[in-house]
């Protein structure tokens, strides 16, 4: 992104006002529409905001902008030849459609990061760079060949790729099946949503976890889908509940994430496993298990999926190269009985034409490489490393003022704040201190609690991060 | 794909019935659910039908499945312990959902051309193999260095890609812009589907052009828009009739694809564009131009776009790699106003987390090394060469029974066949005989009308593939 050049001769206010000008001028600020705040560019360009100011006054008096109190600074109507009333209301435009803008937490923090790069990183999902197996993709790229084909893929994904993961199914999942029930996707997203937008319909009911990772997208309520809740405790969901949702709402689906849950690490019992099979199959439920953490499980021995143990097929697994290599690769697959198969694909070509070849190869090679096994034992030494580091920093600044379990796999801690703080007050202390974390309700839970990913700050930067935050929440809580 | 090993010592139709038991028992084919019909499996795995019908009297007689006249053949209830009353109902699943499926015979080319690589493909609107520059890939693959990030990307795209465009585009296509107007997607198709997503709603009109690629995607009909026609003729479209388009149906958006437009060919002329423009601004009507195959120009001289003349901000522009790189790198962009590429940017997370790094990296550093423009001449060349190739071979084989216009770039020649044959005979009978194109009518045009792609073929096959297809159409010609 642009910023001013604080070694150049020119004043600070005037390069901001040529910049504004060029990019006027290019159509990106069409006649008549408004201008970020004064505050937002100070912020996203790192001055003052009397610079700012500074520049709006320059545009102004050459007539290229407009300010009226209270209704903000708009791009004037005549200098470019052009008035309003020629340009597209484009800002009516963008309101078309069925789609919900991002929760605003999450495109704040979004911003935040983008803004502010030097933020230490509780909030964002992912595995920090220096956990991520680039040494080792690195390496098989430089060993590729492309003479033969970048042409389409086959709408299912690459058929190397889906073969890779028959394997990887079976050694790592318990999970038997063919390269003909697999469909690569980009990420679990993609994934749930192909599901919500081809397999439900608009005002279908859905159960999920209570707080969940669901809670974050507004992809359901975007596809008019109405959500309901199965809380979760230490021992995951009850399923006797799902009964009860079922007779009340007709619920056509069950959205779970029974190892390492996101936001709260918890692993569904085996009890409650062995429940929730049979009443899927009593009820003719369809399942969708999304099973990105498991083998982060730090003791080296994973938990089983259901799709394991479902003898009726009523489960659709998804998985993820998300969090166990590299979310910038957005790798991800799903398991699903052929017919399902075949129509997500025959919809997600319409949606992109599938996935670039690049990725897949990569993602397959690593993969059947003998670089996957040690990666993944350094990732879960790494993590369970990074966990403890935040939890001793939490317990050093703030023995008493917060409750959390201690999870054995995933990215994330989950803390219960003993006392009520606004999330949006906690979140703007935190990051005006240097850094960031997701609020509890993002997920759907009562204010008060907080989301740590701690695999994605650098190990050196997790105690001061912890540090920072709790100066914020000491000085809202005094 | 699982094929029958013809060198084992196992019977055909054993192995298939072992292979069919196996992917019952992993889920793919659940209890109650339909398998595919024999003829269709006889032609997916290469063997006769009788070897089919012999494997599922093996499954039979083991109660594995049952087969009722005219309704098929479906997986048994009892066998694994688990009746259908047990399994979700997923072909009821499978029709949920706005997503209209692929027209039925881009489904019938896309099996054929899964079913039987060998065929000659005149369908598949992308480069050949050795056009791409897979060799120039390798080599800046080999190259690169991991160690940066491999984390969830910018949600509108990579930086330095989005700077490489801007470059581009005012190279290239005259289009001035900086990074933060351009949205990365995955290709054109991903524009599109994000614009009818997010940007217009269900009983919204839009203008296409007649014939036109947009007829191919169910996409637009799956949106609830309404589409109204614009025909082309040699010089484009009538600017004319999208005032009448507009006072008649208020339309509120169009569609065009204005440089050697798919799938006629054809380029806009010059005093249609200035009266577009003009009618655009009047009307404040946003225009959609689809720019994929300008750069293929095989004089070297590719026409203007619209958008380096829009003083107005009515346009968006969108842009590709597929048709003058490699369609599998999945890399397109967008030039829109600021409001809008924030818009779908949000929306695009939600649907798939962003493009993967890696393709991005890849597109970048082609773009900007000098490697491009000379794989841009060697394209250019190679394209003229096969275009010439094919108009050779059908002028030899059908001087009177064909008329089309010879165009000066793009992938495809649009024929219309002086004589009227049912367009799903005649693309049944070339099939049959090894080759494969698209008929008119997917893009909306009256039957009689045939796309040939002759950028998809190797150069050795085009005169064969068009003397197969010209024998089907002499047998149904008689
Ligand atoms: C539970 C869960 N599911 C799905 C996703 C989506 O991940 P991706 O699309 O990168 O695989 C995430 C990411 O945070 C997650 O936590
Ligand atoms: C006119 C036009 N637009 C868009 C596309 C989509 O191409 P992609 O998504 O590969 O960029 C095509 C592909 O055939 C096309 O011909």
């Amino acid at each position: 992104m642009w910023k001013p050049d604080r070694g150049s001769k020119k004043a600070l206010y005037q390069q901001i006002a040529d910049h504004l000008e060029q990019r006027i001028s290019y159509g990106e600020f069409p006649p008549g529409s408004l201008l970020p705040s004064e505050r937002k560019l100070a912020d996203r360009l790192g001055v003052n905001r009397s610079t700012v100011i500074m520049a709006f006054a320059e545009l102004r008096s050459m007539g290229i902008i407009d300010s009226r109190t209270g209704s903000g600074t708009r791009v004037s109507a005549t200098k470019w030849g052009a008035t309003p009333r020629h340009t597209p209301n484009w800002s009516r435009y963008a309101e078309g459609g069925n789609f919900l803008p991002n929760l605003p937490f999450m495109r704040r923090i979004r911003e935040a990061l983008i803004q502010q790069p030097s933020l230490i990183d509780f909030a964002s999902g992912e595995l920090a760079a220096d956990l991520a197996p680039s040494e080792e993709i690195a390496k098989l790229m430089s060993g590729f060949q492309y003479t033969s084909y970048l042409g389409y893929d086959n709408p299912q994904g690459s058929i190397p790729l889906r073969q890779a993961l028959v394997d990887y199914l079976e050694k790592y999942r318990e999970i038997r099946t063919t390269e003909s029930s697999i469909l690569i996707t980009s990420g679990s997203q993609q994934s749930l949503y192909l599901i919500t937008q081809c397999l439900l319909s608009p005002g279908d009911a859905v159960a999920i976890e209570d707080p969940s990772y669901c809670y974050s997208l507004p992809m359901f309520q975007s596809a008019g889908i109405r959500l309901f809740r199965l809380p979760v405790d230490s021992q995951g969901i009850q399923p006797e509940e799902i009964r009860s949702l079922f007779k009340k709402h007709r619920i056509k689906m069950v959205f779970l994430n029974p190892n390492f849950q996101n936001p709260t690490g918890t692993v569904l019992s085996d009890a409650s496993r062995r429940q929730l099979l049979d009443i899927a199959s009593e009820l003719r439920l369809p399942i969708v298990e999304d099973d990105p953490f498991s083998l982060t499980a730090y003791d080296g021995n994973p938990p089983s999926p259901l799709k394991a143990s479902d003898k009726v097929g009523s489960i659709i697994y998804i998985g993820s190269f998300s969090k166990i290599a590299a979310s910038g690769l957005r790798i991800g697959w799903m398991v699903a009985p052929h017919s399902i198969v075949k129509r997500l694909a025959d919809a997600r070509q319409q949606m992109d034409f599938g996935l670039s070849v690049i990725p897949q190869q990569v993602a397959g090679q690593f993969l059947q490489s003998s670089l996957f096994e040690p990666h993944l034992d350094r990732l879960r030494m790494e993590l369970r490393f990074r966990r403890d580091l935040t939890i001793e920093a939490l317990n050093k600044e703030l023995p008493d003022a917060l409750a959390y379990t201690i999870p054995d796999g995933g990215l994330h801690l989950w803390c219960r704040l003993n006392s009520a703080i606004q999330d949006g007050r906690l979140l703007e202390e935190t990051i005006k201190r240097g850094t960031v974390f997701v609020p509890g309700s993002v997920y759907g839970s009562d204010p008060g609690f907080v989301r740590f990913t701690f695999s994605r700050p650098k190990t050196e930067d997790i105690e001061r991060g912890i540090s920072l935050f709790c100066e914020a929440f000491r000085q809202l809580n005094n």
